[in-house]
């Protein structure tokens, strides 16, 4: 794939992904959808990531979608339809196209993706440009960052599968609250919130992202990294914690067989482990799981 | 319908319920389930109302459910049944009108509201003078709010489905350590606990009720407002974000081709949008997404 | 059943279990969790305990899996099998018995647990010494408390069900970060992180577990009790408020008819109630809601 919207930097294991229209303020376009989509699908069977980062050049991270000669037909909808929820059963319908929503096809990327994923929040992050950030597990902010889920002040709804993961993130209450003022929070707002972990000067924010995708990957087995993601991500959404239970007794019986072996033995012996898993190469159980 | 129980004042867009049996402290009756039921569910269809507050009349929000003469069979309920679970699947079967908890039905009334919610506690909210609050969008207190999950003194168990909401307010070990306690909280202790918002002297509490009413609705598209407080409640409670993400693409396509074609106009020429959707008047696919 | 991992004690009707294997800082083996199991299951029939006390004797609470004598097949797995999700559908497969997490089986026993379960962490709480806390209604921590969800510096996984319970602990974010961390918590920080409730001196920390025992029991229903806890864990985790409303109607229902008609009567005059309900003696509808 040839990439016009982002840029890519493996820096020792950690996959720097920069938004990359600075001109246009970094502005979400389906192009860059796709391009995120791909990213993200493809660092998962690319084992010398292992972790990622997404930022943006220039002074923002990204100022939502690109509104730029949009009129009337605001983002290109196809009016001659009338979906329904049942029409949304079949995700593939190439029907749906122009319908499902661009953010979202990202969200669910970065929802899959089997490395840890970290938002530095360069600038602003309005729209499409703040809930992108939400399925990442953390977001660092620097003093410079501008967070809004502005989507009420244009008559739209928040998107990318938001209403799912924010809650997730600040708890309902709070929620609610940020979208309903539909306000733009500067980063220590942010921080506040509980939308950001940490705030941070421009010049140390990429230094301290790195910092934090270092202490949660290095030295670790990928493959155990990539179980534990998706364990806190689905198996909390489950009604009961016996779903909980059948999956982390695969995943714990797997990784045991794996990288668990010689993890447990370096553990006894006082000697650093010498992990061989690859995340490209899951258990079976894994897509079985994950139904992919 | 001729209230009895509550008073009603539409200050201009903002509904003010006030709970209105100040000389019993505005204890809930089965009377009062009744108009609170009507008035969520007629609020929907009245484009006249941007957002809702309750409130109660005289130095009381809501002291409970009124006890005042009964005895032995406590809540009025026939004691010849004995329901299961399996008798709950059709929750309009009149041999349950006496079975199906009065609270719950008012709090099914608020969650499905089209508008925002807020609590302003002015005095004691006691019981389900207490959970009638979870399902409201924020909950401000007066320094005179004393609030109390008390269920568990009495040897009854909370309900208007507060198991279902009060952790998303607090989280679940507060909401254990609540609901096991059974205390009464003076208003700054429900601001330490989570349980609200923010604080006020006396007087200004409906003042500040009415400002964050205004910051979350005025000027905005009731359409998108309703959209939005539902995929938060909703979406959220899904086992995966792809559910959001169906919901979202869909609330995105015809709030797009509806206010939010005026919406992103307005923002492009920067101008006030001109908003013209009407909260009675949803697209087909949220009914259908309600099952409504 | 004869003991030989822990002990017990009723302290006024406070069940105290110490985990006792102090000269191996009480690591955890299929003992200890057949023993944890059958704990929790004979408290629900044991009405004259009315909350547990999880704690550890000597200076550790419990410093993860034994490992000792464990070489190569690290957790004595059956690797002939390659089980799938699907083989997992019926837990009580003989076949399975030694792929199912042991831990997992614990936080099982502890979530269907009819009383308050309090973690009193004196020592060093590391894998699934951690975990199995998580499952508990507070973890109380002393200064000497060491807390760690170390399985990703072993190449292994959370387990013990902790990916449902975690996030509802500390919140989704907090949770990936000290999960892929993996890093050891004093008291303090564990505080910090939200996963204690509370910090004390050493000598204090038993006390202040048995004062926050009664206060959360004492004088209480222990049916009204039982409801409460199940209905926070269950209903909470449903996809909508409507199933609370359902299976909140019915406890209700019951406890009015139990319980609650003598709690009610006794408010109303002012004097103590005479709680007769026990709570190995819920009705009909609790098992049918629980599946037991």
């Amino acid at each position: 794939m040839d990439y016009t919207t982002l840029t890519h930097e493996n820096q020792d294991g950690i996959l720097i992904v920069r938004l990359d229209r600075p001109d246009n303020l970094n502005a979400f376009t389906v192009e860059m959808a796709e391009e995120l989509e791909a990213t993200f699908r493809n660092v998962n069977d690319d084992d010398s990531v292992r972790a990622v980062i997404v930022t943006g050049n220039g002074r923002a991270f990204c100022a939502g979608m690109d509104l730029v000669g949009i009129d009337g037909n605001v983002f290109g909808l196809d009016e001659s339809k009338n979906p329904t929820l049942a029409d949304m059963a079949d995700l593939d319908d190439p029907e749906l196209a122009r319908v499902r929503d661009t953010g979202g096809r990202v969200s669910l990327a970065i929802h899959a993706c089997r490395k840890p994923v970290i938002a530095a929040i360069n600038g602003a992050a309005v729209g499409i440009g703040a809930t992108m950030t939400l399925p990442m597990d953390a977001r660092l902010v620097s003093t410079k960052a501008r967070v809004g889920f502005v989507f009420g002040r244009l008559g739209i709804v928040p998107e990318a599968a938001s209403s799912w993961f924010l809650p997730r993130v600040v708890g309902l209450p709070k929620a609610l609250d940020l979208v309903y003022r539909a306000d733009i929070l500067d980063g220590q707002a942010a921080l506040d919130a509980g939308l950001a972990q940490s705030i941070h000067e421009p010049d140390d924010l990429l230094p301290a992202a790195i910092d934090l995708a270092n202490a949660w990957t290095k030295g670790r087995s990928p493959v155990a990294v990539a179980f534990a993601r998706q364990m806190l991500y689905r198996n909390s959404a489950q009604d009961h914690p016996v779903e909980a239970h059948r999956v982390d007794s695969l995943a714990m019986f797997y990784t045991s067989k794996g990288d668990g072996a010689d993890g447990v033995r370096a553990f006894l012996e006082k000697r650093p482990a010498d992990f061989q898993g690859k995340a490209s190469q899951m258990p079976d159980f894994y897509r079985e799981w994950l139904g992919e």
